[in-house]
This record gives C-alpha cells, structure tokens and sequence, in this order.
C-alpha cells in the first residue's frame, strides 16, 4: 500500500488572506517525507539532526489548485524515485476531501555534510527507493485492474 | 479523559543549533488548543478564518525544560480556564517519553473581530471550558485516588 | 535602477541542517515581492490582508545553486513580468556576496477574493508590472554596453 | 545610543485573523537580538550554526497590547541584562509608529552545545552585555533630563 501521510490544517499554516501560505504548502511535502522515512524505520533524529550524509534539495516546484484552509483535513501521498548515483525526486499529490489541492515535486542530492561534496546514496535510502516504488507501482497495476473490471 | 494532543517534531520545527525553534514551541501549544477545539466538535475553518468573534492572544509564556529534536514523538496535554466574562486561560505541558520537555501559557481575551472591541465568551466556547474543566478535575481526582491506593 | 531587496538571514530562517530551510528561500523572495510593492507606493496593509482583489501563487518553482547560512547579507532582484490579462510572473535571483545562491520563480492569478473567480489586473499592479519592466529593459540595456565599451 | 531593530511587517508573518501570529512576535524579537549582537561585531554564522556554546532560552513571555498588520514599520529595542555568571535575560519593546504594541522578554542560559552543560558567559558576550547596559542607561539618563528640562 502506498504511503498516506494524514494531515490536519493549523492556524500558523495560514496567512492574512485565510488559506494556507503558499511555502508552507511545501513544508507540509517536507512532512510527509519524514513520515515516511519514518515509517520504514529511519531514524528521524539521527537523519536530519547535523548528520554525516545530508540530501539537501536543490530544485522544487509546486502548483496550487485550490485554496486550502485551517481544518482541513490532507491526504499527501507520495512517489520517491531514484534518478542517478547521487540523486532522488519526489512527487507528491496534496487533496482535501479526495480532490487534488496541490502536486509538488522536490529533487535531492546526496552530499557528504561537512565538505558539501557529493557522494552516492547510502544503502538505507536505496531501501526506501525500492520499496516505495514497489508500493506505487502495486497501487498502479491494482488501480488499472480496477479500471479494467 | 483529558485532550491529549500527539504530535511527531519535524525539520521545519528545528533551527540551526539542531532543536525545536523556541517560538514554535509555543505554535505546537497552539496546535493542541486547535485540536482541542476540534475534538468538541468546533469548526475550525469557520473559527479561525476571518470569524466574526475573535480569541486573540493577550499574554504568553513558556518554559524550556529540555531540548526538543527532530522525530520527537510529542504528548502535549493541556487544560483551559474561564478567568473572566470575556477571558480564558490554557496552561499547556509537552512531554518526549513521559518526560516533561515545556510548559507554557496562553491567556486569551474575546473581542468582536471587525471592532476590536471585547465581548463576552460566546456559547460554544464556555461549553468547551467547562468540558475541559470536567476532564482535567477527574484526571486529578482518579491521580489522587491511584496514589492513595 | 532595478529594486534590490537586502535582507539578514535570521535565526528562524534555518533548520536542523545548519541551513536557510528550503521553504524559506521562497517565503524570502515573497519578502522582495511585497518590499517592491512597497517600493511602488502600494499600501501593503490594505494588499495582504482580507482584500477584495487577491493575488494567490498558483505555480512556484526554486533552484538551489548554494547553501545559505545565517548571518548572510542577501541581496534579491525581482523581474515581475505580466503574462495574461489576468496572471503576472516574477523571476528572483538572490545572491550572497554577489554570488548567485538560489533563483526562482512565482506566477500569480488576479481573482476577487471572496468569489475567487478570476479577473482582470487592476490598474496598480498594471502600473508596477509597467515600472518593474521598464527598470529591467534598462538594467540590460546598460549591462550589455558596458560589456560593449 | 540604545539598539533599535527596524523591521517590515511581511506577508509570512501574518495568520488568517489578518494580524501577526503571536509566536511570530517572539521571532521578530530573536530577530532584534540577532542584530544586536551583529551591530557589536560578532559573527552570527558561527555564533548561531552548530557552535561550541550556545546560548538556548529557558523563558520567554510576551504581552500582545495592539494587534500588528502586514505593512506595519516596527520599531524592537532590547536591553540585555546579565543575570548570573551562566545567564542573561533580554527584555523588548516593540513599537508601531511610536506607539507601544507588544513587550516580551527572553531568559537565556550558557550551555556547552555538546555536553549541554551550563558554563560561564564567554567574554564577548559578557562585553555585549555591558555596552548594551550602558547603552540603556545613558538613554535613561537623557530621557530623564528632557523630561525635567
């Protein structure tokens, strides 16, 4: 099953015309994100807290569909991919109500923290690739069975 | 049973010293009182986006017992209280393990949105005061009785 | 002379990483946005907050070239450029030390802000869309002779 | 001459109630001190980024007497005060057109940032605290002078 990160509105996501400030629409994909690294067990701590290894995000984009407004209720799914040695892209999918609000995208780069330098993703993030992709492309094949039938 | 308010501390939360932000402290406390208001059945999209009636923050504090990291899975309790016709106060403690990180305060006064003026608490909020009260009375009275057993 | 806006990195504006956090760098440029606004003699009060013409972001995307630490002197230039009777763009480029460290990118759609259908651009921002223009052609014009000369 | 940190009220320090979020109130204050230690020449990046002292706050509360708007020119004085051998507090004025619109102050303490023991004061901070005692009371004298003048 893919990964849902579950998400209500607050009060300090939003700004003076009454929906959520547009950045903070991406720090909400930073989120889901964690919960789902921490969903296969990384270590939240230990991965963002002055680590060795860092993947710092060097492009992002987003597109807003809808206004979103304090209480409501996100459903952010996301789709992790690996694109290179050093390298991976998530895109995620942002709905209120099952109607699609937001998609955005982050790409990543793995570097060594203190020299800044690039290096190739560690093991446990390769894990998480594989499987998360595993997890969307089952959803896919079940969602065109479903399709199908 | 008391509002208890779960919430895990992400990278967004944190500063460059690789904790918890101070002032987002007290915007997590702020979450608790929001989910708490939810939790009675309050509209939180209708409450807290350009409402008629306001409940705006007059005084704060907080202590800092411990630092906060990221991934911390947060336990914020909180128990409010009617201090006038037009005021209420929420005291808040957050705890990592069972251990106590911060406590803070928010006083908060009601007033007519357009005119700023003060007015007395409406309805739905003195119902959500006496419940909270209720719930933090039998908290403390089934504590008591369990350390006297 | 194109508007450069000038801005400390605080404190608040980095994560556990040591860094300006990501989201911020956008929130950063919507600092220069609002100060080029300002600049125009446009009354920010009465632009941001419950207006009856809004401005919502429907597409931003952010390169990240360098990381930016705290205590750095940004210096962001913004080229506002209108794309459609109802929808402008702003390209920013932010530099530390005359260094390019992030570019990016908002598109903005005029609508009225409580139907939030779309609408024409108001006279106001025609006119700061107008000047902004005008002192980017300049800006180039003078750039490319001196490369001439 | 005391400190006074001018500062712009932006769009990202604004809540769907239209004003500044409370605890945003506080960060424009850590914002003060910031420059307050910048005027007197200390580093910030090494002073704020992963440093071998830190000096984390233990306390803060803030009074919120007029609601702040997007636009809105603040005026933030501080005066720091050393407290102890390991502590200081620092106590803010933050103003809109002269007129007085929140009080705060924050209590911090000298900790070893790996250890997170308490250690004494280092000596430019210790020589920040004296200039900016000083500082506060010439204004006071003057101030007292005028008004018998």
């Amino acid at each position: 099953m893919p990964f849902v990160y579950h998400r209500i509105v607050r009060f300090p996501d939003t700004d003076a015309a009454g929906v959520v400030y547009f950045a903070n629409v991406l720090s909400i994909c930073h989120e889901a994100y964690e919960a789902s690294l921490g969903d296969m067990g990384i270590n939240l701590k230990e991965f963002f807290t002055h680590p060795a290894v860092a993947f710092p995000i060097v492009h992002a984009n987003v597109d807003f569909l809808r206004p979103i407004y304090c209480g409501d209720h996100l459903a952010v799914s996301l789709a992790p991919q690996k694109i290179g040695l050093e390298k991976f892209e998530i895109t995620y999918e942002m709905r209120v109500n099952e109607v699609l609000a937001a998609k955005a995208m982050t790409r990543h780069v793995c570097i060594d923290a203190s020299s800044r330098t690039k290096q190739d993703l560690p093991e446990a993030i390769i894990h998480w690739l594989d499987t998360k992709r595993r997890d969307t492309e089952e959803a896919e094949r079940r969602k065109s069975r479903e399709e199908i039938a």
